[in-house]
């Protein structure tokens, strides 16, 4: 077992990662704080994994409560399910919850941790590589809105991430996909040797070699952790994780969530940010092409869906988080292992991007 | 015009208390950080001060949303109204929210701030005595639950907060009584001398006289200032603050939000705690009944509604914020002027107390 820690003051934690950690709860028991517990799962995880963690937790109270499964569901309604299962039951700020799913689980888990009673506990146990890599860590916590992805939330830091690769064997094929673009995503902004450990170990990673995986994700949670203790609320350099994202976000809220993975549209939204950023001289068009060979070798979509308009598309980008008085800012590549943020381009320079990925066939879906 | 400040390091902001502050924005321009602003009003004071609000900002983007009025709206549909707005509107992360109304709209507006995009800034105009005291200063935001109140929320500064005493006139006298019972609540908690001002000036505050308005406001503000800044989160002293509000928010939840108002419950909840604390030799008789003719005074009840049994309403009293392990813990009171947290009592001092309080007639509203 690897452990990092996330370096925040007294908000500091621990990452572990390694085989087979469900099965010894000491790794987590430490880090829940009173009597009572309440695990939050899906209908897909639940079946598999939540009569062990609740076996481990002889000594607490503990409830559980299993929401639907896919981005569609992470809204206020269904969050609402996990607040009222907690007053059912009467927990009190003590309590402590456990996110035992992907990444949708754990943001909605994490919020409602920061909302009930104020904020109270929880700990992330992710399920797939998407969640282990990027979403467990770092404290960003929210739901969806109809109109725009992750726009209520808040930043709530858990008490443990515990990444157990043996979690990733009941994956299917496209979510492991899904989750190795966020894995690129961190080659892409920062650490230009990693992206060429990518380039030679795909092959692996998408067999689920052990050993594969787990440098993949030890480097990932690295870099994540090193740019979340330096920036805790994205003042500034923390942005760089977002590349990709705000094309990614317009094609997750534009076709609806869930109809494209997460991983899917920040894939193909990082070439786009690969292409523009050659737009303006910074990336060779062989720069281009390699980010999209990667992309194609962990069997990752490289269009955005026909449906999507260039003029919608880029409305939806102007719903973003990143967005500042009115002007779209994005995470681009001054090379390969160097990410900015900038405003500094024509709106032309988007719109050629956008024409020059979307599916001339009639595929909607990755 | 008066100044207070609430001393949180960099998240410290000003208390202006005064009258016809409203006619001069400059009180609470400079805390606009960006060009966006949503006013948060109801449909109660919207008609009365909006537009004047709004005229002042000329030089902004200036979008409003009214809610309907009263604690029963206070629940995340109608709070989703306000991010919806924000979002129609493309309102980016430097929008600022204002809070144009009573207690509802204060805790409403500031909780949606708390989460729209993770945290944005807002300024609290409160125009009920209510908000002027108490809930627009100290950061907690939120909504309730059916099963609960305010168990859904955040802690969130504003950036400012404006007690402009002339909305004061425009205010109901129930409503007026209500806000009075937070005011009398600072005086039993922490300050003797302020208890026996109350006592002589009950009559002025009733006739709305300005300077025993603007005295009681600033006295209770620095009080909750000086708490706030010593507990920012609760973590002890600042739940003296909520002394009578376990037993008001068993009255609030179990009448429906709205029958009750918060002031009313807190008031005979108040007297309830004093009660408590006389049967545990901390109070004499005379101590209760020179509370219970303060409330008398203020015109506000003194009786809990005769259809919450002693049984139910301690099994509402259990769902409370301040219960940490399935103990009970309330605010009593160790002599007038000064408050006690304590779980140190049985169950028989609570239900002889709330038989002693339940109305013998039929009456459940105050």
């Amino acid at each position: 077992m690897k452990t990092l820690t996330v370096d925040l003051g007294d908000r500091s934690y621990p990452i572990h990662i390694g085989s087979d950690l469900l099965s010894d709860p000491n790794h987590y028991i430490p880090h829940i704080r009173g009597k009572q517990v309440l695990i939050v799962s899906n209908v897909t995880v639940a079946p598999i994994y939540l009569d062990k963690v609740k076996s481990a937790l002889t000594n607490f109270t503990v409830e559980s409560v299993i929401l639907p499964d896919g981005e569609e569901h992470k809204n206020l309604d269904i969050l609402n399910t996990i607040f009222d299962r907690l007053l059912e039951k009467h927990f009190d700020r003590g309590v402590t919850l456990i996110a035992l799913g992907g990444g949708v689980v754990g943001d909605m888990t994490g919020f409602a941790a920061a909302c009930y009673q104020r904020g109270v506990a929880f700990i992330q146990i992710p399920t797939t590589l998407l969640a282990q890599v990027d979403s467990s860590v770092g404290g960003k916590t929210g739901v969806n809105h109809p109109l725009g992805k992750n726009m209520i939330g808040a930043f709530h830091q858990p008490a443990c991430v515990l990444a157990d690769i043996n979690t990733l064997n009941t994956l299917d094929d496209r979510q492991l996909s899904a989750g190795i673009a966020e894995v690129i995503k961190y080659g892409l902004i920062r650490d230009t040797e990693f992206y060429v450990w990518l380039e030679e170990n795909m092959p692996a990673l998408l067999r689920r070699d052990p050993d594969a995986l787990s440098y993949a994700i030890e480097r990932s949670c690295q870099i994540k952790a090193e740019v979340v203790a330096a920036d805790e609320r994205e003042g500034g350099v923390r942005a760089i994780l977002n590349l990709g994202h705000t094309f990614g976000h317009a094609i997750e809220t534009g076709m609806g969530y869930g109809a494209w993975l997460h991983g899917e549209a920040v894939g193909i939204g990082m070439l786009m940010a690969a292409h523009l950023s050659s737009q303006l001289g910074w990336l060779t068009n062989a720069d281009v092409e390699r980010v999209e060979a990667l992309l194609i070798a962990a069997r990752l979509p490289v269009h955005s869906p026909h449906t999507l308009d260039g003029k919608r598309f880029i409305e939806l980008m102007s719903v973003d988080k990143k967005v500042l008085d009115g002007a779209i800012r994005l995470v681009l590549l001054r090379s390969i292992g160097e990410a900015v943020i900038t405003s500094d381009f024509g709106i032309d320079t988007i719109e050629n991007t956008v024409a020059n990925y979307q599916h001339r066939t009639d595929r909607d879906t990755p």
